[in-house]
């Protein structure tokens, strides 16, 4: 383990448990963004917490908080997996902008400003129309830059995306999502919004999500590798990680909970289908928190040195932590 | 100033301003435990807590978040005051074991296990009956511990007081309150409370509230201190302190609140009377955060060397703080 870089995944949503936690130290994992909300409002958001302290108090030999830099440093030190919250969703600060220093007190560092619908503060990808970023959402983004959450725009839609790019005074970041040049998806990003992420200083992490792949779950790690060569070569290398989506273990009936929420009473198949409407499985070479190698090998293949390498699996991430999540 | 001891409050719930944060300035208090809930839900007191939020950012110049000693002798460095979040009740905690590390980690450092009232956890003082520690109190109690929120027994009842001392592994407070025997009142507390207290390393902290002095308001501050000097005989000159109870501008609605919260339809005069239902006058000598110095001036006159008046003016409370609002 002593000669890995370190990694850092930004983003992940499995059914946690003592397993996976253990697999995360196996796999050498130095921090993973943990999203720990998608619909729920604030005090339900706390209920998550509370259920995170718990196994932090449990499970304290693999995990640990991560509120800062620091943090993945530490537990990087020490063997062990700092969890970064975040949220995939603005639900958490429900009409109430004063919640989002709270949020960030209780160590959320990501936000999604929507997911797939229309929010209070910006427009998901599943929209028809995308009026922007709305008025709630200037001020969120001003007091998000304030105390240090990163704005997070994986399921926002085009506009929305540039504009918050464009009116945040600190990167941003798109923590799990792959270019739409290379597999066109509504979740995939245009070349226009990743060339501005990467100008402005952000982030992309590339998903191990099988409705993001060039062929799904039968993408080889090649092919992944190749890809994420040529968004080097867009972004710059200093602006790319990894954001695997990986979501182990869940039951349908949180994919069904991520797409419907409690906003419709029909259904909705978001990526998928009616006949397809489940989590598609993943490729052979990322399954769970042991298959970080399988990347670091990959890269190798495609021609990426040690030092570029090791940026792209937690170096940036980490260099980004540092520079975000606490006031300017 | 600089001659001024350190001087730290153990409670006040003013109607906050920046009139009160400059007197605190101007009256070189380094820090104040400032009440933010009396019967608010967790929903209610996290509005509160963004309340502060914001006067933290306003008024930057005089008040910063104390929720370490730490953070006390940086604002005694810088001439500010550190505002130490508390509650006069559990009702923050709901029924929800879990909403004690969120509380402190959102910086409440001190919580009344009950106010007057029997709550989820103890008994209040104004209740005939005293079980004393209920299930969940004792639950509460091994988590508050845990965490580092100080148990505060200033408007509990007697039988539960006594087991809260017993059952805490960490010493506990009586925030605001004086001896029974100097003044018999409902919320003053008896001398088997108060020897057990400073035997089991906790502090009282003295209150200014003028139905809590002998002759009310017309309480003289020799008085007041001939009253220290006995107290500091019964439980040690290392465990006393201030706790004003000051309720500087506060309107007699406020009272109400405090007294009947959301639990009756009827009056309930609390402390006061049908013919004196409000806030009663302040002694001449404290009306405000810029007469500390008459208590300094009157500790001495009452025979308290300068190292003994720096103790009972806020040395005590800075090693308390230090000793309690951490993990153990």
């Amino acid at each position: 383990m002593a000669d890995r870089p370190l990694i850092i995944d930004g983003l992940q949503y499995g059914n946690w448990s003592e397993e996976i936690f253990a697999q995360m130290h196996t796999g050498g994992v130095s921090a993973v963004h943990a999203t720990i909300c998608y619909h729920e409002n604030f005090r339900e958001t706390v209920a998550n917490i509370e259920r995170w302290n718990r196994w932090f108090e449990r499970y304290a030999r693999h995990i640990t908080p991560g509120r800062t830099a620091a943090d993945v440093r530490r537990a990087h030190a020490e063997g062990r997996t700092a969890i970064v919250f975040g949220f995939q969703n603005c639900s958490p600060i429900e009409d109430d902008i004063g919640l989002i220093e709270i949020v960030h007190t209780l160590g959320a560092r990501f936000m999604q400003l929507s997911y797939n619908n229309q929010s209070l503060l910006a427009t998901g990808c599943y929209e028809a129309e995308d009026p922007g970023i709305t008025r709630f959402g200037r001020q969120a983004i001003a007091e998000m830059n304030r105390v240090g959450l990163v704005i997070d725009m994986s399921h926002s839609a085009e506009r929305s995306t540039l504009e918050a790019i464009e009116l945040s005074e600190r990167p941003i970041a798109i923590t799990h999502a792959n270019p739409a040049s290379w597999h066109p998806a509504r979740r995939n990003k245009s070349d226009d919004v990743l060339r501005a992420l990467g100008e402005s200083g952000g982030m992309l992490g590339f998903s191990t999500y099988p409705h993001h792949l060039r062929a799904g779950g039968n993408c080889t790690v090649d092919e992944f590798c190749a890809m994420i060569a040529d968004t080097a070569e867009l972004m710059g290398i200093d602006h790319i990680g990894i954001g695997s989506d990986l979501c182990q273990n869940q039951p349908d009936s949180v994919v069904e909970w991520m797409r419907v929420g409690r906003w419709s009473k029909e259904a909705d198949y978001g990526e998928g289908s009616a006949d397809n409407p489940g989590f598609p499985p993943q490729p052979p070479w990322f399954g769970d928190n042991t298959d970080f190698v399988n990347l670091i090998d990959g890269l190798t293949a495609a021609g990426f040195g040690a030092e570029e390498t090791a940026k792209v699996m937690g170096g940036n991430w980490l260099s980004f932590f540092e520079r975000s999540f606490g006031p300017v």
